[in-house]
């Protein structure tokens, strides 16, 4: 291993930064496409996030607690707010958790979810480039409702 | 700086393994749809190839001259066949640019194609969260042709 080109703390940062920017797409939708519109059959917003919100958090406690426990993307959130709420919510447990990891333990193999068996590293920017990829959808429904979607750039 | 979460080498094979997939969804739109369809007023998934293809080698190249020479997404790529190649041409290229990055450039800052200084690793994701972001509304566009795009940790 050479030096770091990206630190923990930096790429912990580049995380909350994308879910900064999560957090406003989120707030474009209108209460009731968020949780109704789509394009092609696919999900809504709000499914997808509720995926986002099952997947950082609770793959973090398992990675920390040495837990593979399965996930459960069928959140009871149903509202705007609580979507909001939840992700607000997830904020300090993410850079608590976080926290907890060792810089040694990013290269070690953990079997994320009972079912993901990478390095960590591997899963961590699994979420990250999942919520990048889920989001950049949300972009799309937006614009199909003519709603311009957040600054890419505006973390 | 403590140790090393993602080596240089990983983040390059992180890369490429997202510039394979995004490969594969070039390939999965029929030739017309790749240049005509869109959703919500958006751009073809060939012109937002195209960005891509104008950021990641050029925004290198910039990077290992030190030259801040603007951009151009205005390609001269007019069928499938000729974005593949490009794309494949860029495959290398990447490689070869990338390596002659120091270790220590990294987190020195660099104003990229004239506009955007910031340290070169955040430049570097940059072009990464980018790419998932435009492939993903590639996704949808795929989605909405009734075309299953493909599978997101196929890399």
């Amino acid at each position: 291993m050479n030096t770091a080109i990206i630190s923990k703390e930096e790429l912990l940062s580049h995380w909350q930064g994308h879910r900064t920017l999560t957090r406003k797409t989120i707030e474009k939708f209108p209460e009731q496409e968020l949780f109704s519109f789509s394009v092609g059959g696919m999900r809504t917003f709000a499914d997808l996030v509720k995926e986002l919100l099952s997947i950082a958090g609770p793959g973090l406690e398992g990675i920390v607690n040495n837990s593979t426990n399965g996930y459960n993307h069928n959140l009871p959130l149903n509202t705007k707010e609580e979507l909001l709420a939840k992700w607000d919510a997830e904020t300090p447990k993410i850079n608590e958790l976080y926290g907890q990891i060792s810089d040694e333990r990013f290269h070690e193999k953990f079997n994320l979810f009972g079912e993901y068996e990478f390095p960590i590293i591997h899963n961590i920017l699994y979420f990250i480039d999942n919520e990048i990829h889920h989001r950049a959808q949300g972009y799309v429904y937006l614009r199909a409702l003519n709603i311009e979607p957040p600054f890419f750039w505006d973390r």
